[in-house]
């Protein structure tokens, strides 16, 4: 299982029922929630999605709209007896705020907040399935992209085939992480002999808030799916610019330099209600694209 | 108009699509927000109330049930330009929260938000038409209720009467006032002769998060309405009393001993899915009871 549930999909104020941003990348039995906007816990309650599987938490950056409901997520878990520990990786300034918003209400967290900084691009988490890399974007303040990528799945073994060569099953386990295998009389049955592919390893590029960027074509280059903002439609490019932002055939032309399976399009502005347009003019430029609605989970 | 609109009616956690404190008190034009928990903002939509009509903002105490949502609140006003000043009378605490959070976006904000922070208990907003009292309360943490009282109404002319006895009309704002009418022959006619009594100047106490003080009925003596957390039912005052928090019996109570108009009862515990358990335990103490029901306005 690799996926993302949309939680948020809207810009700075909420409008029409749409909440700030937030989304929850499901990854094998992991939850990763990237960006926590203001109501994100009510969103995880709504959509039925367990708080107990989550222990990463990433902030992309410290506008309201992507880090307000974080605090009340953490005061939650904490009101619930949460013990497991949780890895919050958001730009330094956010732990000081949080610290200072404990004190004030004479909490203490039962829970371990282990803090990661966000300060240089890079690897900052990586597990035996997946690893998540962080990029930076250009925005107003400091923000930070992420990249998730499901770990090389091993081979698989055609049994039929191993059997026939006389391979004992104990073997198997090394087979499928690409390794020959040697009989005691030292015949070798080269791995591609009895083992075939597994589909590759699949890949999830969240670019948080960015003005037109083409390098972000270049960290996403080949992803399974990118993430990207489309706060305004085509024709609005000088505010898009002024305001750090992007429009609807920008986030769709680094979706297409960067080779990427599918384009998931949000932090749409308040100024529209309907959304139609900003689909219609992003498949003109990448077709297969999808517009990140709330409660939706997307397979990667 | 004088009225209040509830906007959350759960305690600490959200749940069962209940928000944490938030209530709008409507009094002549002006809307005083009284707590700001997580999702406020969406709430004010929700139920469209005006935000422009919102220049006084209370915060009880810093728990973050009670104002998780000021921040979003704030952001969103300046996001929609708001240029008239904001007041805001909360525990001294909350002054630097909020500036830190406005550092780390880069904002500032586009209208004067000035804040008074509650410090001890008396009069702290005095206008011509109600006037807001502040009061400690028995919490964990430092907390404060507040106290509504619209100003005293004016007395009726009844027009007959001061025209028979030859009152010109100009002296009716004065008839109004209580002041008796001097003819230019030095005729006297006693106010009571020429007016009635309006209905009496309402008021109604917001007791914020207590636990059971006898003292808050003093405080709210005669007070029109009452608003007394209930977070708990009855048989769990140890539980109360250990949160400092109050019990469905105990909140009647304390209307009961204030003499109060109305009771009405919220903060209620995310234990408790239905409601009716807290509205009749609590009218076998104090009939005049009422749940604090979400998008709910009770004339005051």
């Amino acid at each position: 299982m690799f996926a993302v549930t949309i939680l948020g999909n809207n810009s700075a104020i909420p409008a029409y029922d749409r909440h700030p941003s937030a989304q929850i990348v499901t990854i094998n039995d992991q939850l990763l929630l990237i960006d926590c906007g203001e109501g994100t816990q009510m969103q995880l309650s709504r959509y039925k999605i367990k708080r107990g599987k989550l222990n990463h938490i990433f902030i992309s950056h410290l506008h309201g709209d992507h880090y307000f409901g974080l605090i009340g997520l953490l005061s939650s878990m904490a009101l619930l007896n949460r013990e497991q520990p949780l890895h919050l990786f958001a730009p330094a300034g956010l732990e000081e705020i949080i610290a200072l918003q404990l004190k004030v209400a004479s909490t203490t967290l039962p829970y371990e907040l282990i803090f990661h900084p966000l300060d240089k691009a890079g690897l900052i988490l990586d597990t035996a399935k997946f690893s998540v890399e962080t990029f930076q974007t250009q925005h107003r303040i400091p923000c930070w992209g992420f990249l998730v990528r499901e770990k090389k799945l091993p081979k698989k073994v055609d049994k039929d085939k191993a059997v026939a060569h006389h391979i004992p099953s104990a073997f198997y386990p090394s087979l499928k992480m690409g390794y020959d295998y040697t009989s005691k009389d030292g015949t070798v049955v080269y791995n591609d002999e009895v083992t075939t592919d597994n589909s590759p390893a699949r890949s999830y590029a969240y670019c948080a808030d960015t003005i037109y960027d083409e390098n972000l074509a270049d960290i996403a280059k080949n992803v399974t799916m990118i993430y990207h903002e489309a706060t305004y439609l085509n024709g609005m490019e000088d505010r898009a610019a002024a305001r750090f932002h992007s429009t609807t055939a920008q986030a769709a032309t680094i979706a297409l330099k960067a080779n990427a399976g599918g384009l998931l399009l949000g932090h749409f502005s308040s100024k529209f209600e309907e959304l139609h347009d900003y689909l219609k003019e992003a498949i003109d430029v990448f077709p297969n694209t999808q517009l990140a609605i709330e409660g939706v989970t997307f397979r990667i």
